[in-house]
């Protein structure tokens, strides 16, 4: 591309998001200068979505520019961080302004419902790719990690698990819905995950641990336990499913969405049994839409129990599920 | 890729880099936790490397790994900030463990010198392509922009561009150099530049205006003239050409790449003649390696005097210039 081009497509991208009074100088030198916080640390998280593994060929642009920034919010959500910044890395093949009108406004309109600026970028041609970097700010001490989990704590999930997973294969033609609604629902789920920052926040003083879920509840829930050096059994009976997912699947296929399928960006957190009743009474799950599916245990490893036995798919391991959607 | 190859993946770039004290949680979780120092401003830049476009195909891992860091570094050292944090979004075909450990010692090593510590990362299948976001810091008020200079200020640069544009054009065989000694200089140009973050630093208080330059030098020029509201008139004879650049292409060629060619990650810059004495007295141009190579002007736009007169390529814009190589 040449550089009239560059500079056409960096238009899409100035003021886009929110006014923020900490950014000295935005997009547009050769890099941005930003007023962190006193008493805050720094929050960063980097993530990068790949055309024809993250998301189908042909994706709507809006989504694609919304994806980009939600999964990096949800990466601050399970930290219970306060998202302030980001900065994109877009390479396309061509510029096409229909299509980086749409990206950006997919992008842009999150970012300012999240209170997001985007202060610097870079425009490379190439392969269909999206990296996105998002800094927020954390209370010291007060950040949620994957690693402090105890064996005893309860497990909870946020959301109905699964949805985006069955959006995805709508997507890609490879499950049909006779009901129009179902299926929009499903789609949406997928092509515009709403990220759980402010269930994040708020999770601080009740979650032990937190990791969002974007390769699979169950594959995340693995990581969780092994960084909090526990192993966690989840039951299959309480798992959270939409009702559109099962009229679009049916209850097996909903689990097996639910517990194996990606890119749902919903918290999965541990709770240490003394803080559930506060937990409880102060966030209810019907209002803030979470709930308990297992509990961490001593020994290693991740398994699914149904009617009390464990499944037999947890002995294979968990290499495929994470396998990219 | 399976998650167990992520696993691997991840720990070539866990603990790359400095140890910094101010690195709470690093690698390995939902996002870092950073502690920004007090009465420092945050700096941030983004940059993309993709095959074929930013490096050949099959170019040393090493390179790319170093590359891609040192083109943020060089961002950084043209707003004369002092780097901190580094994270990477990596995009590979698959899990080739020599390419992977070769690319991390690229990386790691100028991470080391720099004293960045990598703290986040994002490793995703697709063709290859490396995002590095950098952090760093700036005393507030100090950062040099390309936005300060005015018409009269000089116009210096740092090292001998057009070497990296020879260096790339040989590892194309595009260029071919008898002498064993001159082609190694010009590739290592090329493979391994060498960000100027001490140069940019010592510049705070002395340049009016400055940017490094990766799209060629005229090009650049005309973006920080554009950015200060002024035009900036270069000096043919005063080009700072290497000798291995002049045995290599000969003096007209070199000049051409001088001007035109890419990847060179120097630093142009602007200095209000009143300062240019305390400039060369406190920072000898020598030992720093910086040539005068022209001057700001009120007339817009970017041209190049040879022997007094303008050169024709200036009229034809800058597009082709700065396409990428």
């Amino acid at each position: 591309m040449s550089l009239s081009e560059f500079e056409l497509i960096d238009r899409f991208f100035r003021n886009c998001g929110a006014a923020r009074s900490d950014v000295r100088l935005g997009v547009g030198d050769d890099a941005a200068l930003l007023e962190c916080p006193r008493d805050r640390q720094l929050v960063a998280a980097i993530d990068t979505l790949v055309e024809g593994v993250h998301f189908p060929a042909g994706a709507p642009a809006a989504s694609v520019g919304h994806r980009v920034l939600a999964v990096n919010l949800s990466d601050l959500a399970a930290m219970g961080a306060e998202p302030a910044w980001g900065l994109l890395a877009l390479t396309i093949p061509r510029a096409d302004g229909a299509w980086l009108a749409e990206f950006s406004e997919g992008l842009c309109a999150l970012a300012r419902e999240f209170q997001v600026a985007l202060v610097g970028g870079d425009t490379t041609s190439g392969p269909l790719c999206a990296t996105l970097q998002i800094l927020g700010f954390s209370e010291p001490a007060t950040a949620l990690t994957r690693s402090g989990g105890k064996a005893g704590d309860a497990v909870f999930v946020s959301g109905t698990p699964g949805d985006a997973a069955a959006g995805l294969l709508l997507e890609q033609s490879r499950l049909s819905v006779l009901e129009p609604d179902v299926a929009a629902h499903l789609r949406s789920r997928f092509l515009f995950p709403a990220p759980r920052v402010a269930l994040g926040r708020r999770l601080r003083g009740y979650a032990s641990a937190c990791i969002d879920i974007s390769d699979g509840l169950l594959g995340d829930a693995a990581k969780l336990a092994r960084a909090s050096s526990c192993g966690v059994e989840l039951e299959h009976e309480r798992l959270p499913l939409s009702v559109a997912l099962k009229r679009a699947c049916g209850e097996d296929r909903a689990h097996a969405l639910a517990l194996l399928g990606g890119d749902d960006y919903e918290l999965l957190f541990s709770v240490p049994p003394a803080r559930i009743g506060a937990l409880q009474r102060d966030l209810p799950p019907a209002e803030w839409s979470y709930a308990r599916i297992g509990t961490l245990v001593g020994e290693l490893g991740a398994r699914v129990l149904r009617h009390g036995n464990v499944m037999d798919f947890a002995h294979s391991g968990f290499d495929h599920f994470a396998a990219p959607s």
